[in-house]
């Protein structure tokens, strides 16, 4: 176990949470949290979302009916500003972590591509 | 996109780069690749466990033919120190990544359970 290691990882966590990006992302879960309709909306798309996901990864056939609803429920959400702005800020966060991963994993990258 | 975030990435990047880890795994993996024989049966090892994490996650029948070649496999690589002593040094890093990943992650993680 490499102490130093660790250390970088700690200062990047306290970068991360003090990055503007995060801070907005709070801020819009904020927004979404202390609104009872939002947040019963966005609770229940990312339930269907989680649950497609299940089935997809299992292997197991998704319903017509399934697809319907998760449409139904995504349409519905798409008129709701607040929890469309903490969408976007989940994807804005989602991207800047694959880039942050992308760098971090350069070493391992290259080692592994210099092998085949 | 946060310019000071990415920087503490590329810390981190080269703290992992300069790491007793990183140096560890990279020795392990010149003693494969310059060993043809270590070096086969690690892409033989490799190949076969990709082929069937693939069909599993595509959710597609593993035939007990395959089960027994992987066995088979495995067994001749435990013999192969060159080749076991690279595993460990992996199963090592990937420990470390897990940790890393754990602590930078530690803010969404807060984040996502103070909502449920
Ligand atoms: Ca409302
Ligand atoms: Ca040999």
């Amino acid at each position: 176990m490499n102490t130093n290691l660790h250390d970088y990882a700690y200062d990047l966590e306290k970068a991360m949470r003090n990055s503007g990006e995060f801070k907005h992302l709070k801020e819009m879960y904020r927004a979404v949290t202390d609104d009872s309709e939002a947040s019963r909306m966005f609770d229940e798309f990312r339930n269907i979302q989680m649950q497609l996901q299940q089935k997809q990864m299992e292997g197991r056939d998704i319903s017509e009916e399934e697809v319907m609803r998760a449409q139904e429920i995504a349409n519905r959400v798409q008129q709701n500003e607040k929890v469309t702005k903490l969408m976007e800020a989940e994807q804005q966060m989602s991207m800047t972590i694959t880039e942050l991963n992308k760098i971090i994993m350069k070493p391992l990258d290259e080692l592994y591509s210099s092998m085949s």
